[in-house]
């Protein structure tokens, strides 16, 4: 009686205690999961709004002088190449990390299910071991050889249902730490390769901005601005027209 | 008649020219500044779902074994400084970026009354002097040295003003060349050393990880098990219970 009692309750913690183990990952894992998944999509949405930046750079520079045009572009180009390599980013935290998460509420729920059986098993076991047990304390004589026999060969039944529940737990717990190693270990990667480039690019775009000759393109302007008065001379030379009190441009007097 | 048409299409050119300018980098500086201030909040919410996974991190390495616990607990303490970093990120475009490209909108609304004023000085400046050529013209005689002189300081004073128009344009593009370089250096600056520093930090994280040593927790979780159960026996001694028939475990009678 002190025997069964004593093992009936440290089987039922054992399973419990297996079950928080399994609850526990399915949770933890779920929650990570989610976590990671919002992480990547605000990861998405920042190269949305970094895609818009690169547009509007375009837009700007097509209106601007040629070193400040051909400088902002460049830079774009560069952004623009970083954004591709935030996707490819996107593309593998939802591949490597997100995915391998979602999968494990399927791998839970085969873990626990193998775990019913391997404790279903051992109950069963159990039982006819509790039996032979009390045959063979209410028949100490002639029964005794057989009862022997046959408690020998449920306890080596036992032992090895016994065996094989470590094990499933052992290889829950093996597959479970070598999971979380590979997932966090991909993360890093992951945004190590990303951070690195990005480091790469910003260097190269660096470049371009600090190229930006600001005294060519203020020569140019300059330029610019006395051509467009000297083409209004010469289209003036045909088109004539009679406005001579209000406002005037003193410079072409002047020269 | 030929003369002042001339002038005054070439001056109403010039200055819509200007005011084009000035426009164009007013709408651009303002799309710019959204895009950035954009890519700034995006940034922030990069950095609260990263704040969740590590509170995530911590709550699930607390139910962890040692070795699990201490890894996922010393990566999360690594990644939370990343995020310390990513919100110097964000307060530092927030201010050498977004703030200066607000304040664009003020700068070229200043640089807009000083060009309107030089405009104006420089037409009421064209106007004395064809005023001035008229009387020379109608009154070639007598007024001719008085009106030359006047001629004189009329066209000095309008080679003055075009000048300062001049310098006003000049001014204006040059402070603005130099903002885009400014503003664009300081983004890359700012993102550079985000970069930099969530290389180095992933660098550490990636070994907290590496290192968890999956065997001594497998073997900590066996020992755990077992004390569990030997825990249960000692305690099963006084506090005994009757039901021998249902489910029962076998590893005791075995051992």
């Amino acid at each position: 009686m002190m025997l069964l009692g004593r093992g009936l309750d440290a089987r039922d913690n054992q399973t419990r205690q297996m079950q928080d183990a399994v609850s526990n990952v399915e949770k933890h894992f779920g929650e990570l999961c989610q976590i990671f998944a919002g992480y990547v999509r605000k990861t998405a949405r920042l190269r949305d709004k970094a895609d818009l930046l690169v547009n509007e750079i375009y837009a700007y520079a097509a209106t601007e002088t040629p070193n400040l045009k051909v400088g902002l572009k460049n830079f774009a180009d560069e952004f623009s190449r970083l954004q591709d390599y935030r996707q490819a980013e996107v593309d593998r935290l939802e591949a490597k990390v997100v995915e391998p998460l979602k999968c494990y509420g399927t791998i839970v729920k085969l873990k626990r299910d193998d775990l019913r059986a391997t404790l279903t098993a051992k109950s069963r076991e159990a039982k006819q071991l509790s039996q032979l047990e009390k045959t063979r304390q209410r028949n100490p004589s002639d029964l005794h050889v057989i009862a022997e026999n046959e408690l020998q060969r449920a306890t080596m039944d036992a032992t090895r249902t016994t065996r094989h529940l470590e094990e499933t737990i052992d290889n829950f717990e093996k597959q479970k730490i070598r999971d979380i190693k590979n997932i966090f270990s991909e993360f890093i990667t992951i945004e190590m390769l990303f951070h690195g480039k990005a480091l790469e690019i910003y260097t190269a775009a660096y470049q371009n901005i600090q190229n930006i000759d600001e005294n060519e393109d203020l020569e140019i302007s300059r330029r610019m601005l006395r051509k467009d008065e000297e083409e209004d001379e010469e289209e003036d030379e045909d088109d004539e027209e009679d406005d001579e009190e209000d406002e005037f441009d003193a410079t072409k007097e002047v020269r």
